[in-house]
């Protein structure tokens, strides 16, 4: 069975994860990126350059490779390219070929962070208050329903791109129109442009413990189980300490999450722990940065992943992990040895649609 | 023969290359931290929590350490730790200890960077136009002399910390007091609170191909040689991805560097190469962040250091790197196996001085 990581950009680790998952059934592992310089193509079988994700010939690219190189399965590593892949998740299924992603509407919830909000106020689960635009928070601030510091941060977005403190007035308008013109500049334009004035969300901010949690569901949705993190750093919005808990609590909350949304695989959440309740701040329906944490602890979602496409059992042993567990992300330099072979050559030259 | 890493952090890949380093001769690797939770210390022989730099204890811990592990050689990872340790290295030499750092003056032109830009106006360098508060920026921009965007940064800096583009004046005077809290809420406002006002550099921006260079010297400040990588992508202030160049005139460049500024090992060089000149950005007097783009090509300053420690003739192999090697940081989740042991209990609790 051979697997194609796609978006695989820094994530090498996943790559071996997935080569070491599937060891015993045989098959490889291909990386997909749309910069031709990626770590993940380092571990990888063979890796592919292909064209932009809102490029029209993105998804016929990737179906082209699948073909040529025999792809099973799809396993998507970017927040930007899940909505486009999981519109074409059934035309992949008809060629023989599974796309390990939810659906469109689990997906719109995750990657529009104000869809988010609303879908845990509407759930009865408890989120920072999050205001859409300058004109809301204003009123709130005028109402004291809120008060600074403030967080602003992209709408569409991940990592740290645009995430900053807001202490006063004066800082909220100019580094508003700055946070702006960042994410314009960046690969966050293409879905930001589309709500000018409402690409940006103020929230207010919270002290506590952050915890990140993969919340996994099985490939037909039916929740599995839910590995908890107590983050102790981060770097570049992910994170980069924590320790494994055994917190029944988080647990049990990352099993209603799972039975209200329904997501396929992993669902990364990051959440705050205060005094008073959990707070959810995002979730990625995808492997996220924490997840490696839940591996060092004795998690194997790559091998789940690989005997549910084989419509086997997986190991109960895959989803248990040993708590306390402190985990770093070192760094581990890598040589490129052979280079990508370039699919984007002979796509069509249309603009971005 | 045994290397004591200090402020070690994240650099695990340093603790591996020098274990590498010390294969043949024999000895051990440890490494010493002021945060217990350090990827460096899982590979170390072992690892130690010690006080902050700025503490009064800090020099009498490490001194401690040297003498209980039979430590050979401290080697400093970490720009707000060189000043300290410059100023004590005759110290540590009376008790047979070698401390790789530099002279404290060639230590103050580097970790202050409007020294840095002083001294490669004197000694004939180009380097971006430097403004060392609000009012001469304000005063060059009315007279035409720099016009927006402009850069602001920490005046004692590193990493990404407090590093911003700056369109306007309206951004600049609420991104430059913005930053001024940020630097002072983080390990940079021990140094920065000595010159309020003069804690920010502002800068033109420039624009062009971004490289690194490492600069080498042996252990007595005479030139050995320069590796040239040409930086690709750069992430928390650091790159991420390079690619080795031969370049004779980037070369040249830091031999001119290297014999105006007799450092110690390594000087991490960053500058930009614009159509007209080179122009350097920082020099940081340690292994930096670009050192393992070096190593993949070839590079092997650690086992040169240790050479020199013995008074021994480092290898030339050491100083030859292939070009055209493209480096990649990829990640390692890494699992903590012991803790480091405490060297904080016992230290006496006074303030910072």
């Amino acid at each position: 069975m051979n697997i194609l990581l796609t978006c695989a950009g820094r994530r090498n680790y996943i790559v071996d994860y997935f080569k070491a998952a599937l060891e015993q059934t045989g098959g490889n592992v291909y990386a997909a990126n749309s910069k031709s310089y990626a770590a993940a193509f380092v571990p990888a079988e063979q890796s592919f350059l292909v064209p932009e994700i809102h490029h029209p010939d993105y998804i016929k690219t990737i179906l082209q490779i699948c073909t040529e190189y025999g792809i099973s399965a799809i396993v998507p590593l970017f927040d930007i390219e899940l909505p486009v892949l999981a519109k074409a998740r059934n035309m992949f299924l008809s060629h023989g070929i599974q796309v390990i992603v939810s659906s469109p509407d689990v997906i719109e919830i995750c990657y529009d962070k104000w869809e988010t909000f609303k879908f845990l106020q509407q759930n009865g689960f408890q989120s920072p208050k999050t205001y859409i635009d300058l004109d809301s928070v204003n009123n709130a601030i005028d109402n004291k329903e809120i008060d600074f510091p403030l967080i602003i941060k992209p709408r569409w977005g991940m990592g740290s791109i645009g995430i900053m403190e807001i202490d006063n007035r004066e800082e909220l308008i100019v580094l508003y129109h700055k946070i702006e013109k960042v994410i314009q500049a960046s690969y966050l334009g293409y879905q930001s442009s589309k709500e000018p004035g409402q690409m940006i969300l103020i929230q207010e901010k919270l002290t506590g413990q952050e915890y990140g949690l993969d919340v996994v569901n099985n490939l037909n949705g039916e929740y599995v189980t839910t590995f908890v993190k107590r983050k102790i750093a981060m770097r570049s919005g992910e994170t980069d300490i924590a320790v494994t808990e055994n917190d029944l609590e988080l647990m049990d909350f990352g099993a209603k999450l799972a039975k209200k949304l329904n997501h396929m695989a992993n669902l990364d959440v990051d959440l705050f722990r205060t005094d008073k309740n959990c707070f959810v701040l995002e979730m990625n329906p995808r492997f996220g940065g924490g997840y490696p944490f839940s591996h060092l602890a004795g998690a194997n979602l790559p091998a789940a992943i690989i005997a549910w496409l084989k419509n086997e059992e997986a190991d109960p042993a895959w989803f248990t992990i040993t708590p306390d567990i402190t985990g770093f992300k070192g760094i581990v330099p890598l040589k490129m040895t052979k280079s990508p072979i370039n699919f984007t050559e002979n796509v069509s030259n249309h603009c971005r649609e």
